[in-house]
């Protein structure tokens, strides 16, 4: 039954202070589709000029990816460059040409509306508004939000709005703070709940994942333990990749999903963000197979579990 | 056969933006004495003025303390003053008052040297160093070792010469980025196992901790999510406290010490910290029961365990 997302599409320039690379295949929809069209077919509702370089569509080709919702209008593809500073953890936008994404307007196809699981990937709270409603008249299920500072900055009411009609809110830790104007991360949790989600995750970087339910769940992952992060950009798409990837396919072949569906599923988040950060773009994620996914998994079962007496 | 532990026990005054508390115990041997008792006899080497308070005498009395190796020395005990931002994570120091701990010149009654676990908690390097010779010539096994970003900066040559003669090293993420000069962490870890040590524990604060083995071990835990965090000072201690007062039961008990006693002690080591947080100076730790660890470690096994299969 699929995964619906809904973002951008992009071409990113990255410098690091250990190489770059130019007008590589970025933007969020393009990295949660690359690590979610590893469990289950994607359908990919963004837009991209003329301009778009034929082999990143082979990319998506390549993999179960539906193309119907991915406009081509005439005109430049969104480009965005930046810079990462020493500790790869903090970057400068260089520039960010919005080029068509300017007049993004996302329609789904009828059937894109009865996918398993929609994820509305960071882009202007009213556009998610818009697709959610969509989704939600053509019986959409389990619908997932990301969202970034910008707009708890510049759209804050709308942001709100969106976030009482939706399943599951990922947000990254500060901004969980900002939102929620605490310091203390479980009544920031506690905050979003509120709104209405069942279930935060709360994503930490390096650190890993926290998932909150409004059932009183609480699960926390820690992060793989990276030798080297090449290019960490589109690591949080990755990881909503994974996660709700994980999460469609466990849904497609048994019917449900259980608390450990939800807890195993952040396993497959951190797994996927990590794969991420090992090249720039999505390069790593392009040769990514099953087998790695596993072994990996295995690996965070091996260093996270010490059994259950005291 | 006990912990010995070698460090610090002063008279500290708290400001933080939710309350404060006027010359309470502190250093990082009370800490570590309170959190390790709860597991084990331990050996408290310390120096205290004449002016120290009998009912702080008292806590230690309560439990299984042994204050052969605390001086009492004519003069003021050591005081240290600070301040908590907004965030509770950043403090200043108001001021620190060395008082009788400017002399301190510890010395191990014999039958300390035999200890199960020696923990050389973060005082001068060249003290910890007399220390550790010490109590290796009197055949101690394990011995833990502590520091802080002053001694690296200050005294880095003595550091590492008593960082080769160690077992276990614990170490702040920031700490051990900076003593390794690099931004990852697992090549920090790396950098201090190549000088001797056959584990390394980074603590992260509210975040949890790492354990790195020289037999390519690794575990990572999550830290607790409290709601609220009281006073953070001492927490590392606590959590020294609760890692090694572990080991050093469990090798009492079975004679030998298993990679899995290890990760469940780095468990053992945030449930104490988190606890220490909760109330400021000792005064959590001091009402600390077994149950309460034991019901604690259960909410850990809950929101950490997702089952073996991907």
């Amino acid at each position: 039954m699929a995964i619906t997302v809904v973002g951008s599409v992009a071409l990113d320039t990255i410098e690091t202070p250990f190489g770059g690379a130019d007008n590589v295949l970025g933007g969020a929809a393009s990295h949660f589709t690359m690590a979610a069209s590893l469990y289950d077919t994607v359908n990919l509702v963004a837009v991209i000029g003329t301009d778009f370089p034929q082999p990143y569509l082979d990319y998506f080709e390549a993999r179960r990816v539906d193309r119907r919702g991915l406009q081509t209008v005439e005109g430049q593809t969104f480009r965005w460059g930046g810079r990462y500073h020493l500790d790869m953890n903090t970057r400068d936008t260089l520039f960010t040409e919005l080029g068509v994404f300017a007049g993004f307007a996302p329609t789904l196809p009828d059937d894109y509306q009865q996918a398993h699981v929609t994820f509305l990937a960071n882009i202007q709270p009213q556009l998610q508004h818009g697709v959610l409603r969509q989704a939600r008249a053509g019986g959409a299920s389990l619908c997932a939000l990301d969202t970034m500072n910008l707009w708890i900055e510049t759209a804050h009411d709308d942001l709100i709005d969106v976030m009482r009609g939706v399943d599951v809110m990922l947000i990254a830790e500060e901004e969980a703070r900002q939102i929620a104007n605490t310091a203390s991360l479980r009544a920031a949790a506690r905050f979003i709940l509120d709104l209405g989600p069942q279930m935060v995750i709360v994503k930490q970087g390096s650190y890993g994942a926290l998932l909150y339910g409004s059932d009183g769940t609480f699960f926390a992952a820690p992060a793989y333990p990276l030798a080297e992060v090449r290019d960490p950009t589109g690591a949080g798409d990755a990881f909503a990749g994974g996660f709700l990837g994980y999460l469609a396919r466990q849904r497609a072949t048994t019917g449900t999903l259980t608390p450990l569906d939800y807890k195993r599923g952040l396993i497959h988040g951190n797994i996927l963000g990590s794969f991420a950060c090992e090249d720039f773009s999505v390069e790593r994620l392009r040769t990514l197979t099953p087998d790695d996914i596993a072994a990996r998994y295995r690996e965070f079962v091996g260093f996270t579990h010490f059994e259950g007496t005291s």
